[in-house]
């Protein structure tokens, strides 16, 4: 897992000052270590008769996208408003200041789904929370959400009880 | 490459009355036509020695991360204007209406560096154009630009002379 670490840069006071942003981009640009961070990170879900991978915009997009196509099954793009252009699922959340959306194709998933969810970061858990909610709004069932990186201290996985929540470093 | 066409969706009047909208969502649903498609898009710049794979946000980080994956080399993404958190190099372009700007890490390419880029969809080609122009800021060659699908009534491929451009899918 530390090959894995050393490829997140820590970036101080980004977006604003007293934030320490966790740049994921050292990692992507890694190959080997990008493949053993998806491997590892899909690693739980193997034997779980996962039917679909769902990834939010945007950094969620490449871990998402790598992870389906590892697992050799369908992705499904989670979007902001306005974004997808066919009839859409759309679910309200509120975040820290304000609140924001999140849309899904009606026909992304159905009843026979079995999601794993897949994003970069595990901070709130806001917006995992909120895909995990949109996805069922489908009637699909989430089987687990896994993250790259988990910031324990905001204990977003508090917010996310009743999933399995599956994270491959933690700050 | 009819079973890729296939995939892509016609969305009339998305995002505005006129426009036939091009949707991905069914060919990253299909885990068997998106595995062809990847293998279509790279398989000209196999012998290339390309050494990293360039993507636009949102929808070019789904194909371009699966692009460089295959290719087992770096992804490198280009953002939106405040979202990279490290050092930036910026550009500027024209859009049809106004102007846009994206960004890359500093650290992102150097001279040494041969890129394929890579998205979803040729249109006017002014991000692109804008893209490879960005890549060169940094040092790096373009090799070549990959498109899933090019509208060519657009003569987005005018505005790429100079680069090879390799599209699956033409309309």
């Amino acid at each position: 897992m530390q090959s894995i670490k050393q490829k997140i840069r820590d970036i101080p006071d980004f977006p604003k000052p007293g934030i320490v942003f966790k740049d994921i981009t050292p990692l992507v640009k890694d190959p080997v270590a990008c493949r053993r961070a998806i491997q590892l990170l899909i690693q739980p879900f193997l034997d779980k008769d996962i039917t679909a991978v769902a990834g939010m915009e945007a950094r969620g997009f490449i871990f998402g996208a790598l992870a389906a196509w590892e697992l050799g099954i369908p992705f499904i793009p989670l979007r902001k408003p306005g974004k997808l252009p066919y009839d859409v699922q759309s679910i309200c959340y509120d975040l820290e200041y304000g609140s924001a959306q999140l849309e899904i194709h009606i026909d992304a998933l159905d009843s026979t789904d079995r999601v794993l969810l897949i994003d970069d970061l595990l901070a709130t858990g806001g917006t995992a929370k909120a895909s995990c909610e949109l996805i069922e709004l489908l009637g699909a069932s989430v089987v687990a959400c896994g993250f790259v990186i988990e910031l324990d201290f905001l204990q977003g996985r508090e917010k996310l009880q009743g999933y399995e929540v599956h994270s491959l470093l933690h700050y």
